[in-house]
């Protein structure tokens, strides 16, 4: 769906609904639906469904939800099979996730590096609620051996190998973490097709190809899983470096206001955006004016959750109308601190360099 | 001025001319004045007065075209002064020149120098018309042991280190250089005000700062020019380099269109752009489609003329609908070819990395 409708009264006010197209998210690939989330809504905590941004590396599977069944099996003591009143019924958890696309920002990496070419709208946050994927494991029993969790989709298709499901695997430490979920619902309300539907792992702090959407099948396994996806593709091939695989989400500052379209006038400007990393929580934002500005410290803001992006702000006096430019640099607690270029990679994932936002100055 | 006004009619029919704005260039600051051209605007082969980009270090000086004077002094056998009538009898030459600013692109940088946070509009092409600077200095007679000739601007104000004229200088073999002009005329007209009025230096193939406005002095000088704008601005500075003295523009390619705000339909599409380089004619141009894509060749089109931008062409045909990106290099004669990364130097200088073009495909 490449544009939401909506019902809105005419402004003639003769009270006939008319059907309103807009524009909610900024495409980047129509078929599999891939999208970003469009700079106005990206100043929000917490993302609508409207606007999140969509990944897809396949035609969205639409499963029945009568029919949905998640197979736990491998090497467990029983395998399991749940249906999705099962899962309802568990004991749920609700966490507040920012879930980036590893390949945020890969438009910022030079060369460009083959793979959807985002710009910085493949991130967004909600509130996910649903059943610790730890509850299933317990449940099935994990034998002794078990190294990691494949996490397998409904969706399929065919990659550069031959013909393949998505399918991601975790280290049985990540997977028996409380806080690693099969959510059934986003922002309270049950999952749209387009973001998993009816289940989809959530795995916190980590880049969002790990949160397997449409999930399948579990399977605990004795050996490194090496599926496409897991090999291929979601890692970090660097000249001279050993292949790594893509896990935590990079330390990374954005802006969110001004818009960088919108002109602001002289005096105070409120500069404000959001920070994250996957290793740990937000430590500070500094933003400096103008290039071989000084940083400066900006406030932190609003919640402070533990896997979600933190708000940020500083009141800016803009010196001179005209052109300026800021940038913004997050440090996290581990110490982790954004460069100013990012690492580049064949695959172009983790570009987390300082962002630049020119603001015009009437 | 800010804006252009244009007096065009009404669309009701009324005849009543009414007052339009019209955005021409692109603020970078408003005083003194720096201004882009607009990214509509630099498809042009030739740029017209009032979308030229503009940089002034200062104020613009409105010089008396009655009063002015050129003097011209130092080392010769006989000091000159020029009027402008005078300058006007001299026998005139009329050459195609793209002038760059220097800190053009600048904020492809990273970290971000300091200077105007240029984007890519800071370069156009004009046909000057002018005196060659060789027949002034043949006049006066440059005495042996002359090394240099520093032009002198009108212009002046507060720099870091005191009270400066802006001032440059040029190697004896390149101010005599047939093509270097005093130019009076630009396509076609009398210099605007902020263009140089009434005169100015044409330095063709360097970058922008060697062609000195408002034009005031010359002087023949036996020592290597040190004022502010010649060693402390306008010079490469790079962590565990020499400092090196910016001179000819350094050999880049831009896409003039499509233009990246503009959705383009499926099917063939025609993109173009300039290439231009201050040390040779552009030998090629090739266009890379998407991340990883082969280059190919672009046709060079349009005039070939040793100072101007060369434009080129290439249909491309969008194997998709969403968000491509593509990407430019050329390569001049010299065998210098377009870096994926510009070079950073602390001051912002020469950044000709390759650029990217975002399409949309419906």
């Amino acid at each position: 769906m490449p544009r939401v409708l909506r019902v809105a009264r005419s402004r003639a006010g003769h009270g006939r609904p008319v059907a309103r197209t807009a524009p909610r998210q900024l495409v980047v690939r129509h078929e599999p639906r891939n999208a970003e989330t469009a700079p106005h809504a990206l100043g929000a905590y917490l993302t609508s469904a409207a606007d999140r941004f969509l990944r897809s590396n396949f035609t969205v599977p639409r499963l029945s939800r009568r029919a949905y069944q998640l197979d736990i099996g491998g090497l467990v003591e029983r395998p399991v099979s749940l249906r999705l009143e099962e899962l309802c019924l568990l004991p749920q958890r609700t966490l507040t996730v920012t879930t980036e696309c590893a390949g945020n920002h890969r438009t910022t990496l030079s060369p460009l590096p083959p793979g959807e070419p985002w710009s910085g709208g493949a991130v967004s946050t909600a509130r996910w609620t649903g059943v610790p994927l730890a509850t299933l494991l317990e449940r099935a029993g994990v034998r002794a051996g078990a190294v990691e969790i494949v996490a397998t989709g409904a969706d399929s298709g065919q990659v550069a190998t031959g013909h393949a499901r998505y399918a991601r695997s975790l280290p049985l430490a990540r997977a028996l973490h409380p806080d690693t979920l099969v959510a059934l619902r986003m922002n309270g309300a049950p999952l749209l097709p387009a973001h998993g539907a009816p289940a989809r792992l959530i795995v916190p702090g980590w880049y969002g190809m790990a949160s397997v959407k449409w999930l399948a099948g579990l399977e605990v396994v004795a050996e490194p899983f090496a599926g496409y996806f897991q090999s291929e593709r979601y890692v970090y091939r660097e000249p001279g470096q050993a292949v790594a695989p893509v896990t935590d989400m990079r330390v990374k500052s954005v802006f969110t206001s001004p818009l960088s379209s919108v002109p602001v006038e002289r005096g105070p400007v409120r500069v404000a955006g959001f920070a994250w990393s996957g290793s740990a929580r937000i430590a500070r934002v500094e933003v400096a004016s103008v290039g071989g500005g000084q940083w400066v410290e900006a406030r932190l803001t609003g919640e402070d959750e533990p896997y979600a992006w933190r708000s940020w702000e500083l009141i800016w006096t803009a010196p001179s109308r005209g052109r300026h430019v800021l940038r913004c640099r997050a440090t996290d607690q581990a110490g982790n601190v954004q460069p100013d270029l990012p690492r580049w990679n064949e695959l172009g994932y983790g570009a987390n360099g300082v962002q630049l936002l020119i603001v015009e100055v009437r």
